[in-house]
């Protein structure tokens, strides 16, 4: 069920970003990008097309999606969250969307005041709008927990899984925990589910939040349930355990680190990518999580005095 | 593989105090006893038997350790690092004792000045002086991985049970990742081959710690290979993460949190638990860990708002 390399998506420019308030100017978030991509990150969800108003922080998706075309090999791409987003980005030049939808009912009207089932027939319209050769992830949250109302029956996750992989099953389909609850036995079940259920979509991924620590733990898990794309964020950007609703993505070198010990790659050189975390943990307003950054920077301090 | 409960073993008490320079009145600890055993704690290692002049926060073992002896149903274990602290316990009335020694030959010398062998006939003196009833448990420290020599080989540690199993297969082995290095994959893996190889061995135990966030993720590992009965600490207590050298264990709070939304028995009462880890985290020079206290204290904070 293994592989012996896991692909890594950066999202922290996109996840970790939008909860800062203060805007990071452009400049500087293409420096961060810099850092990731010398790190050997090549896959990464760099912005969001949004609202400006809604998110100011997300304003500058053009010229960022613009910045990381210049880049060779890297896969960028940029969340939409309805078909007038996704017009926006095509029109950017976007070659990879990512479409956001909640399988919770609640958690999607909160977030765009649409039905589950209104978020499939917005997905229908983006896939009729693709030119050839762009591709789509479909970004599923709260398939598992919600935060307004707790656990989601898996049945409900299949149900709009099945009903998208109708419209197009060439998506990669990421099952998001956007809480950070669900445990491992869980991941792995769902996502075994999935597959069986549904062979004809290939592609699948994991994105999960690392709120009560199993952010590593429930990325392993899909991993051994055969899933080979995880999100994660630089630093742990996300969010912070002390604020009101804000709860951080897991850590990429916390991934990276773990599979590295595990003989899995990740094309991610960690001494490299530390460095960008550290850059992510000046940032102001920033909350960084994840645990190897500070283990290792204890372990050098002792091999200093040592 | 898996059972429907599963035992927790508080080593807060000892793990835990044990690197705070600050020593704990006894009066003190016995309050934190008190409210981990009221939050539904069976199982203690409560205090160890050391030097007093090596580890003065030990010094009040044999006050601790009838004071533990006063609570029903309380199986209270008191670590022994040599066959005279042993002798010590014992005649403190200790009916449980837990025999500590390291796979790793640098480790070990480091610890108690013995080669492996060398303790593992201390374990053979010690167990010629145990009175009818009297249980022990084995320790064994760098079973995975040594803070001076890194990997530790898998058959470098089955030797050591072979050795120990040899003396008396009626211990329990607890192997410990000392470090907090060992990824789930290889916790799985040495559980597995070592329930296989020793079969006369029927009581198996995890003891890790947290320092690069896997610590729960390594209990679920040691569970799902079998075993049921895992080490912690309340407020992930046993180190800090920026202080050279030391590390904290996982915390109590993160396995009860999550073995619970696996709909899996611990026994333990979490709001009364978080209370005791919220002490522990009042004591001076303490560092404590774990993410799930954090994460509860947000959550309740955002209904509170709400």
């Amino acid at each position: 069920m293994s592989a012996a390399s896991v692909s890594i998506v950066e999202v922290g420019p996109r996840d970790g970003f939008q909860p800062i308030n203060q805007f990071i100017p452009t400049e500087q978030k293409a420096g961060l990008i810099d850092l990731l991509y010398d790190a050997g990150i090549r896959r990464m969800e760099a912005t969001a097309f949004v609202s400006p108003r809604a998110v100011p922080q997300m304003a500058d998706a053009p010229e960022l999606l613009a910045y990381c075309a210049t880049k060779p090999g890297l896969d960028v791409q940029v969340l939409v969250p309805s078909q007038r987003q996704a017009e926006r980005a095509l029109a950017a030049d976007a070659r990879h969307l990512a479409f956001v939808l909640s399988v919770s009912p609640k958690h999607n009207q909160s977030n765009v005041l649409r039905t589950p089932r209104e978020s499939v027939e917005d997905f229908r319209a983006i896939v009729a709008l693709l030119p050839e050769g762009t591709r789509i992830r479909l970004n599923l949250a709260t398939s598992f927990d919600c935060p307004f109302d707790g656990p989601v029956d898996p049945v409900a996750t299949l149900d709009i899984i099945g009903a998208l992989a109708a419209v197009s099953a060439e998506a990669e389909f990421c099952l998001c925990d956007t809480t950070g609850r669900v445990t491992p036995d869980k991941v792995g079940d769902l996502f075994q589910r999935a597959r069986r259920l549904f062979p004809q979509i290939r592609q699948w991924a994991f994105h999960g939040h690392d709120t009560y620590g199993l952010g590593v733990a429930n990325a392993l898990a899909a991993f051994n349930a055969g899933v080979a794309v995880i999100d994660s964020s630089f630093g742990g950007l996300g969010g912070c355990p002390f604020a009101p609703g804000a709860t951080g993505n897991v850590a990429t070198e916390d991934l990276v680190w773990t599979f590295g010990k595990m003989g899995i790659s990740t094309g991610i050189d960690l001494s490299r990518l530390l460095e960008a975390a550290g850059s992510a943990a000046t940032l102001p307003g920033a909350c960084v999580g994840g645990r190897v950054r500070d283990a290792l920077t204890a372990q050098a301090r002792r091999e200093e005095t040592a």
